[in-house]
């Protein structure tokens, strides 16, 4: 066991206040890994705020990880000491379950153990990155490529696979549009990562305030949803619809907007639930579907993705003690585009 | 101009009566044919009732029509006066539009001109198969092979290529778990053809009332879904679910039974609003979607797959003048599986 220096909410809606935490000893098969960066997820809010349900306090949030290895277990064959790793948002899963095998261990069967606010195989509490150090298991850590520094490759591990993964499981590509609701930390990496696979991206924000930003960042077309018409004007556009809001849209509207056979896909999770008509959404073979982070091999391979591209997040670097103001600012949309702490100032 | 002895509903909800109907003269594209058979479906009832909203009156329902070819206009080619024939639930689209160009008629941006209850390009509104003559653009006729009773054949026209054009955009076949919700009209012909395609195929139905018939028209399990345990024994066991009921379902209910990455699609249009809770439907990547019957080139594939692999519909053959007791029996869900008439009793 180590003590590690670390910033945790004590209890459901407390401020995060600079704490202690131990790490279990290097298992045979785990990574020590000195943390660098930390993303700060809109999903780190939910869950300390309780929004998606009873929660594991104290909470030491935090699953957009950057770092180096600074320890391995007797077994570990693949990571040595110095390497530039990634840890998102799970920490383990049975390994077993149909999903686990097909490399998609985010929807494990059991559940897997996602990286706080969780129990662990050891019937341990989980904590995640606001904190010096961590240590995980191998098989559920990926390597940062040199191409991309750590503070601006730690939000990839979260809003970036996020992101990455329904793109390609849904084919964007060139030939096809791509619609990014809301320009936030998942939407704009939405942008960057459809943009480079090839396909023409429009994003749909409540307003034109980030316009210049979206075009910048790869867009092609920037349309506010408060104005009417541009429901009417995008009307079977096009062939994927990313929600990248946690506030319940209207889904009828936005379907409309979808092509024959296109697909809108939810990302975030509402807090409330979403009540949908479903004739207003699924009309001419459209559907309607979800998509939660990624696997580890496709966590892997949005990485690679990104450091052969050029895509790394845009990112606002924050002190360890800003991050209850941080927390406030996430949730008034005022960040351009993820807030990262750097883990020296803990 | 024809005129030819029908049923027809005079007004709203009224009963259907025997009268009689102008046919347009033969046109240069055209096919008239002689109906030998028409089937009776739900959406028959649907329209007849306004469940759907206002609709045309005299209406001569009837959509699953099959005959044989009296007559060819000048510049058809393909057909001949004695071929045995098919029209389902369009007789003309624009032609033009992504869908028309992509085959999916039924998607058609100005919306297909529907076989009755629909004004064609003509002005004039369509009346559909309770009719001893029709005449129809070659273009929305399809070929009924040898090999096909035209009794048993007429309801392939909707029913059959309702069921059949989902099982294949869903690739239904061996190695994929198919569920089908209603042993009905559109419920046998899908147990028959995602049999035929290779599939494993439940049935899930109110009760198991029917379950001899789904065993022996080719599902490998059948279910109750009054039994909640129905639903606890096959949670995650279906790649796609195609629910043929037109009552709302509780898609919730029902999407548990889907593995990840499964879909379940609607085919029958409640005639009231279906309201979902997205969450409950769309975790694990599952999607919601819809299916409308299908395009021409793809109702000739469905026929030609039937003949090939021995499909047809299971009928009750009745008279003309037993329509108004068969709608009463459809919607007391009384008949297996499909009433259809024959026209030689008009």
């Amino acid at each position: 066991m180590t003590t590690v220096t670390a910033y945790a909410a004590p209890a459901a809606k407390a401020p995060l206040e600079r704490t202690t935490i131990e790490r279990r000893a290097v298992g045979t098969h785990d990574l020590q890994i000195d943390i660098s960066f930390v993303g700060v997820c809109h999903s780190d809010i939910h869950q300390v705020r309780e929004g998606w349900g009873t929660a594991i306090f104290p909470m030491v949030p935090g699953h957009e990880i950057a770092g180096v290895v600074s320890a391995v277990g007797s077994g570990v064959t693949e990571f040595r000491a110095g390497d530039r790793v990634g840890v998102g948002c799970m920490v383990d899963s049975c390994r077993r379950c149909d999903n686990c095998r097909a490399g998609l261990e985010q929807y494990c069967a059991e559940g897997p153990t996602w990286t706080y606010n969780s129990v662990g195989k050891d019937g341990q509490p989980t904590y995640g990155g606001y904190a010096q150090q961590v240590v995980v298991d191998e098989n559920y850590v990926v390597r940062i490529p040199d191409a991309l520094p750590l503070d601006v490759a730690a939000p990839l591990l979260c809003a970036g696979i996020t992101t990455y993964s329904p793109l390609r499981h849904w084919k964007a590509g060139p030939g096809t549009s791509v619609a990014v609701v809301g320009l936030g930390g998942l939407g704009h990496l939405g942008v960057k990562i459809a943009h480079r696979l090839g396909a023409e991206v429009t994003v749909l924000s409540q307003s034109l305030r980030k316009k210049d930003d979206g075009l910048r960042l790869g867009a092609h077309h920037y349309h506010a949803t408060s104005d009417p018409r541009t429901f009417e004007d995008l009307a079977g556009r096009f062939d994927l619809i990313l929600s990248t809001v946690s506030a319940p849209l209207d889904f009828g509207a936005y379907a409309s907007m979808l092509r024959t056979d296109g697909s809108m896909v939810s990302l975030g999770l509402p807090e409330e639930p979403v009540h949908l008509v479903l004739q207003s959404v699924v009309g001419n073979r459209r559907s309607m579907s979800s998509s939660g982070i990624g696997g580890i091999a496709e966590t892997q391979e949005m990485l690679d993705f990104c450091a052969a591209h050029g895509v790394a997040a845009e990112i606002e670097l924050i002190r360890a003690d800003e991050i209850n103001d941080a927390y406030e600012r996430v949730l008034a949309s005022d960040v351009r585009y993820r807030f990262v702490i750097d883990t020296a100032t803990l």
